[in-house]
């Protein structure tokens, strides 16, 4: 079956935002199998919309719009769509008792325009919106399908994955299934490099690696008629793919992200966690705290971006800081040893570097970043020099210390393993 | 005049880049005046090309494509849109000269299909590739204009920039030009409600409101024939705005973000900053820090996930977390106080509240949350019911925490100005 992307937007059009709704959605639809040919971009023009929709109608099974559901004058998404499927539109009881509790919820003034929202064209499905006001709909007619989801990202995506992926993985006889293998500490030519014999030969199932900041996610997909068969061709490539990587891999599961897969660790080994962050800023405790459940090892963090803050909540001594310097591997010693100390956390991480765009020099230049990790006790630096702007270096940093993380809590128990 | 863009790539259609190329042609486009209606995204195949490449000539001016211009058999851009256009192909000595000069340079082995690049259209304008060997390539034809131009960002940025911009800027008389009033504090309804009046009746400029997690930005465009007129046209709009949204306004200009506003609102006062988070850990800081110099105001925060790390690292009384639990109105106030006071910070701002997916009760549900700010001594407390998922509700607290700031901040100084 094929698959056509429209995207809605002004901005889109105007170049004030990037369309990654599209390549979100395109990704999604090449997992789920469904060819895509075609991604077009127009504004709220009711004329233009029809006339895109029309000529996508012509040439493709699935038409996915994004975009245009607001409640404003504007967005005439829906309208259009309905006028084109020949469809009248109806309020919506459910969808506009929830609008008004959305609304009341918040404490929010509802005004008029936003019962546009809860309007609906006849006998098309109605997706809840958890993360929003505009329902997202699926209008079918004869051979065709047309799905209607809102712009904003926090919003299509969640909806995507709850009910538009399920939808769709039934569109398309015969299944793709596809399996991750995600890796850490290990950069995308070398993994690229173990796995060219494999791709070399590959048939069904296909490998395909996806570089992300600090990490390098190996996408195994199969073709076969049933779930059940497409597993068993899959699991033969995510058992050699295992020993390849060994542990550089920290998950095989598709909704585990790196910080889920350190704060599993975690409650595996009952350790507690604490962090101390200079350059990032919060950002380590933001990802961590971003896991449901991390109260059970997560009590408290820092954020020391002062030297005097270094200091006195760390106890980095002022020798260290002179004679070093802030972004030193001293410091960075210093800051995760006091901060285990001071919170009495079993693991405690630091991370103090040079996120720019000032502050750099020839010695220390921007994207030096110093990492440290101890686990009971037991402490280890790492020096990092990061590229990109603030933005990417801190991002950077942040994968880094997971990474680190890690390999500290799993070295630590295999050492005492060998010990034994 | 009018533009339409054509990405040519599959990696394109799989989502496995996003289309940043389309996002910098469109805004280059929308500076120079140029009205874009379509964008289009196509594999590399002759037959799709060609269909969709006739389609745009049949309503838009200019045509710019990018992508498929490389040396393999799967590039076929420039002969599609050399046969659409009705011409031959001929060898351009000069390219091939300097896809020459190219290789020997850099000691690469020049293969055959390179020279496939050198090939032109006949009588179209060739541009140099400073990057890369694929030369940018303009056919005019009648009245229409049709730009190709190679995939790599940055080979196709540059070419733009010093050939392409200089070309189209004698295509179109007359510039484009946007300002953004950017509103916090306020929902995207009320805003939109406050401004129908002017947008009713709007001719040019143009009002369209756009909205973000907690924040509404209004984007004002004028066409004109210079950008001084332009200018001129957008300064009444934009002091309206700012009459109707008063404190609502937090910027105006196009680069500035809400936590920007708030560090220069910090660094105008010369106050300093600490943050005390629990549902949020971190990001709250993590998004001050991220703005560069916020080392001046910015000198530590904490992160206080639990009970004990809340009274121990605040103060927060034990007797205040058993009567009122951690998510209430008093604990957010002590954690703010406790903060300012340990930091000896100027301005200390806590978020306390429940971001689940657990951890709701039908008293305190998932969403509740408590945010308090005290500048210089004076403490206020603010309590949201915020909906969506865990992340979303830690966005919104983070907004929501950086527009109470903005607002104490604001009201000190005037309460201070009015009682002089």
């Amino acid at each position: 079956m094929t698959v056509e992307l429209i995207s809605v937007g002004t901005e889109i059009l105007l170049g004030n935002i990037v369309n990654t709704n599209a390549a979100y959605l395109a990704e999604q639809c090449a997992v789920l199998g469904l060819s895509c040919f075609y991604q077009t971009v127009v504004g709220d023009n009711e004329a233009r919309l029809a006339q895109v929709l029309e000529t996508a109608l012509g040439r493709s099974d699935i038409i996915i719009l994004s975009g245009g559901l607001g409640p404003t004058r504007d967005d005439l998404t829906k309208e259009t769509a309905a006028r084109v499927m020949g469809k009248e539109l109806h309020m919506d009881e459910h969808s506009r008792k929830r609008i008004e509790d959305f609304f009341t919820k918040r404490g929010l003034e509802l005004t008029d325009n936003n019962w546009k929202q809860a309007m609906v064209p006849e006998g098309a499905v109605v997706i809840d919106n958890d993360n929003g006001t505009a329902p997202g709909i699926i209008i079918e007619s004869e051979e065709k399908r047309v799905i209607l989801l809102p712009g904003p990202p926090g919003e299509l995506i969640p909806m995507f994955e709850s009910a538009i992926y399920p939808y769709l993985s039934k569109a398309e006889p015969g299944v793709i299934y596809s399996q991750t293998v995600k890796l850490c500490g290990i950069g995308e030519s070398k993994a690229e490099t173990m796995v060219a014999d494999l791709i070399a030969e590959q048939g069904n199932p296909t490998i395909a690696p996806y570089a992300k900041i600090g990490e390098v996610h190996l996408r195994i997909t199969a073709k076969a008629s049933a779930e059940k068969e497409a597993k068993k061709l899959i699991k033969p490539v995510v058992k050699e793919l295992k020993n390849r990587f060994g542990m550089n891999v920290y998950t095989t599961e598709e909704n585990v992200t790196l910080e889920q897969a350190v704060v599993d660790l975690l409650l595996a080994n009952k350790l507690t966690v604490t962090t101390a962050e200079s350059c990032t800023g919060g950002l380590l405790a933001a990802k961590l705290t971003g896991v449901p459940g991390v109260s059970e090892v997560f009590k408290s963090g820092q954020v020391t971006y002062s030297n005097k803050a270094k200091h006195r909540l760390l106890g980095v001594k002022k020798h260290s800081l002179g004679k070093h310097g802030a972004v030193s591997e001293n410091v960075a010693k210093e800051m995760a040893k006091g901060a285990a100390v001071s919170s009495r956390a079993d693991v405690a991480v630091a991370i103090t570097g040079i996120a720019g765009p000032d502050g750099g020099s020839p010695e220390k230049p921007v994207g030096l970043v110093y990492i440290a990790c101890s686990v009971c006790g037991k402490v280890k630096v790492k020096e990092y020099n990061f590229t990109g702007n603030r933005n990417k270096i801190r991002e950077s940093s942040v994968i880094a210390a997971l990474t680190l993380m890690r390999h500290c809590i799993l070295e630590y128990y295999s050492a005492l393993l060998s010990a034994k």
